[in-house]
């Protein structure tokens, strides 16, 4: 499944109008593919995940559904007609603020919610697997809302120093170099040197490693120094997990003292691009999109 | 500077009757690598480093040093006739309690450490450069104490599933495939995942993180399952950067969760390999010692 071709194609008003279902989780990326879809004219019909979902999204049609409602999700679609549906939003962090929730509850909240669309892959194409069989189609975020594709040559008038370059670099081919493995979709260099190679963690929990190192002086560095380097995967199925970015992501990054953050270009989301470079100009962090990947080079 | 040959040169004592100056930071090693050179009738004289060296070295001929002192150590050795140093021993975890110190200056001093003995590569070569500008030679400390390498064959009874091979095997060539780079020593693998890749942060940091994860439900694994994979980089000056285990990393990757340890042999530092390997059987820990890597071979 290619971004690009999608990409390429979305412009014009969808011919379809049966209505989208989109399972929304937490951030801004439900509302950014509701008001896309529905921009172009095609209805969208919400799963508003309870304690995930922003309470702003119910003036779209929705319903409130708990984690784990494969029945409710398949049972109400097909009352709707709808075929298909865009899982979106983060669910990694419960707002326990907002819930109430007890630490343990609050566990295991977490633990349902990562094993329903959580980093891991096999469960969320599990999850595919029983829309589908369900006789509902999983759509990428980005093939109905090509509008949270990172564009081409969008950067910060901030542009980074010949020794950024250099780390950026050095990222690209760390990055490339583990390319296989399923893994590892980010990394921090600083004054070329690798900092912190993302695992299970998220790059939430990257940036907050650098910034704990920083503190710790375990990592001696200068102020604004070192970058976020966050690349797709070619083993990565697009339309349950793309690299996604936010003005989270220029907050942490800042907080762990970088100087910037470099993307691929249409090979990842981001809710409002304009908005985010602009959040970023705001905080003295440099962005770059990189030209997308070509496959068929090494 | 091959550590196999020095290995396979050692089993006879030493001609050079001149002392051998040991810097001796924190942990079992600087008494392992003492007691070796000794027991081979070579006489030695510990630089031990306050607040990081064990106390119940000074048994052997001694002075206590504040870290950074590098004109003590060079004036010192001088008037002694020494001219080869082995630096040796943690120094990146300060002992508070101990110490007393107040937070800021335990920062401050975990800063000087690690720019004197800590991870970062370039800075301890610095280091070496002063030494040996001065007329000390740096030797590593396996070439003058090579009972500490791990030993080809030595292994735990217990042993590592099939599953916990190709664990294994994705960890070799994760990390063979970031050879190049001068990060990832180690990585932690999970049921064919890769959990955890080493940054700055090192394996302690490594091991804690996976702890972590579990804990909060980010990473759902069985009871007992996950292989530390931890080999040396050809990039590494053997002389000051080898990768380095001990009963420590044993309770480090139990409380991890994980299931075993893979280690490289000849290419690993351990203060007692056999003492090692009892430890790990009786945490339930499997350990591997992998055949020196061919460096011959892709």
């Amino acid at each position: 499944l290619s971004p690009t071709g999608a990409y390429e194609n979305a412009p014009q008003p969808s011919a379809d109008k049966s209505p989208i279902a989109i399972i929304c989780g937490g951030g801004a990326f439900p509302g950014a593919v509701a008001d896309a879809v529905n921009a172009r004219g095609r209805p969208v019909y919400l799963f508003l995940l309870r304690g995930y979902a922003d309470p702003a999204l119910a003036h779209y049609p929705h319903e409130w559904v708990k984690l784990g409602s494969l029945a409710t999700f398949v049972g109400s679609s097909r009352k709707r007609g709808i075929k298909e549906i865009v899982i979106i939003g983060s669910v990694v962090r419960p707002r326990l603020a907002q819930l109430g929730f007890d630490w343990k509850s609050a566990l295991l909240l977490s633990r349902l919610a990562r094993m329903f669309l959580g980093g891991d892959n096999s469960l969320l194409s599990g999850v595919a697997k029983i829309f589908e069989e369900n006789g509902l189609s999983v759509r990428a975020p980005h093939e109905v809302a090509p509008e949270i594709l990172m564009p081409v040559g969008l950067v910060t008038r901030l542009e980074p120093s010949t020794q950024e370059r250099e780390d950026i670099e050095i990222g690209r081919r760390l990055l490339h170099a583990i390319d296989s493995f399923d893994v590892g979709q980010a990394v921090v260099i600083a004054g070329r040197r690798v900092v912190a190679i993302e695992g299970a963690e998220g790059t939430q929990g990257l940036l907050e490693r650098v910034h704990a190192m920083r503190e710790s002086g375990r990592l001696r560095l200068r102020e604004r120094e070192g970058v976020l380097v966050k690349l797709p995967k070619p083993s990565q199925d697009w339309r349950i997990d793309m690299p996604a970015i936010g003005n989270d992501t220029i907050r942490q990054a800042k907080a762990a003292g970088l100087a910037g953050i470099a993307v691929q270009a249409i090979g990842t989301l981001v809710p409002d691009a304009q908005k985010f470079v602009e959040t970023a100009e705001a905080e003295n962090i440099f962005v770059v999109a990189l030209p997308p990947l070509d496959r068929t080079k090494a």
